[in-house]
């Protein structure tokens, strides 16, 4: 408690890589069922891992995205895939629990890239809300798209909705005055939170009658 | 009259956001049809809107894409896929037009994406083509791959075609001479025009036997 | 042999224009066999053969990428796109001759991309594995993946694996103080040779059991 101003940023960051190994979980998983073999099962795992924070790193020019630049995120991802690759079953029988931490990645991403775009732009709520989304669900779409399925995000239970109500109460939070490193937590804790329980209890938004 | 040279870029201003709207109506009705919530609605909207310029813009070194940094296409993209969730039915009654206008976006995203290249690299016919058509069937590629389709650049009456035929013609003008403001207009009604004429008589560009 | 600094990137830079041509072969084959106009296999083929290089250096930040600024590549494509169109067949009997050069496209632009990791970083193996495996299997994960396939690189005997296997090679070469351009063949030839010998006599890594 002696320096708070450091411990928020460091909490981030180690969320941050957390739910970066929970989401190249997801993309293991996906690799396995679709029989690829250990390389396959590493690429998949970490394009799903870094590819959002890449997308969004390289459309607001800062190349090389901090996922290239820190060596820690792809070591990671890869670490995660040889686990998945010689230990899937122990894994698989662990998958409600690897969704839990992947609702985590949700919400730290979300919050991740909205802070980067309020770095960059100031108080803009479009630049917020599309770079915390891409962060958040740019690894998933391409997970999914690149198994020949259609992403989740379009068809799923509150995933990117999850996302952007935590980058409303980012945004409303800094509006309102309140420090970034404040704000972070409980915006994370909203979108993880509504994530999770949607998917516990199966919430959805009303969808158009086609 | 009394500016000619202001007026033409508002007019091409005018109709870039306008084909922004035509193909984010495209990606939301997609977004419809595969039971989205409102928020892959909005996601698939903005993909197919703007995806186009922010690929041609990230290739290009221009960041942040001007899709980005403007906030007027994701307000509109945005706009777009609320208006056709609550309102799905009536837009879809429409669709004939609204594929009308996507011919417009057609014609107009190949232009502003190849006077882009013309303005980096000077008139090099490949860097026009290839800016002009990413431009015009990025965002589309996008939407279609997405939600697991073919897209229809590869499958569909001429598309990328018109859009090519569009480039063939404004570099063709400015090599002659002719200004750029000048030559937009015109290139812009043929991309549309052919297009639109390929939707009505279903015309296709031979293909190979297999 | 008077100047072999000179000799060995002359002949990567003919490797890599002959491997951009047999990737654009093999894309512009997809397009063909899912009923595609001129238009839609030149697309294909030039997606094929150049947005494995184009993701490279946009990730890196280096814009325009070679393939842009140079229009050799998109001249290449294009090219081979053109002569598929209209002798399709012809060039179908000789898959199999187009799929051993694809080989040597694979190996080629593994080292590429790993060169250009390490002129921009350093000896840094993450970042050379990366640049090297984006170089050689992005171009093939969009082609398949934009006709709706799952890549073969998720489900194909050695292919990114033996991009791997060369990058490993190149690396260990690097930091056991070898030239650049003496380690680049060899490590050319054992990434295309493993290549060539997996599709020879259909190896596989092996798979998780699911």
């Amino acid at each position: 408690m002696a320096d708070p101003g450091l411990s928020v940023p460091m909490l981030i960051q180690f969320l941050d890589l957390f739910g970066t190994a929970a989401f190249a979980a997801t993309g293991a998983f996906k690799a396995v069922e679709h029989k690829s073999d250990i390389v396959g099962i590493i690429i998949l795992a970490t394009i799903t891992g870094v590819a959002g924070g890449v997308l969004r790193d390289v459309i607001f020019g800062r190349v090389p995205p901090v996922a290239i630049a820190n060596p820690l995120y792809v070591a990671i991802t890869i670490g995660m895939a040889v686990a998945i690759f010689f230990l899937y079953r122990s894994f698989k029988h662990y998958e409600g629990l690897i969704l839990k931490f992947d609702a985590v990645g949700l919400g730290v991403f979300t919050i991740i890239g909205a802070s980067f775009a309020y770095s960059v732009f100031g108080l803009n709520f479009l630049a917020m809300a599309f770079a915390g989304i891409v962060t958040a669900v740019g690894g998933g779409i391409l997970r999914d798209v690149f198994v020949n399925e259609v992403p989740i995000v379009f068809v799923k239970e509150l995933y990117a909705s999850a996302s952007f109500a935590g980058v409303v109460a980012f945004f409303g939070m800094l509006a309102a005055g309140v420090d970034v490193n404040v704000a972070a937590i409980p915006c994370i804790a909203l979108a993880t939170g509504l994530r999770m329980l949607a998917m516990k209890y199966n919430w959805n938004l009303p969808r158009p009658r086609v």
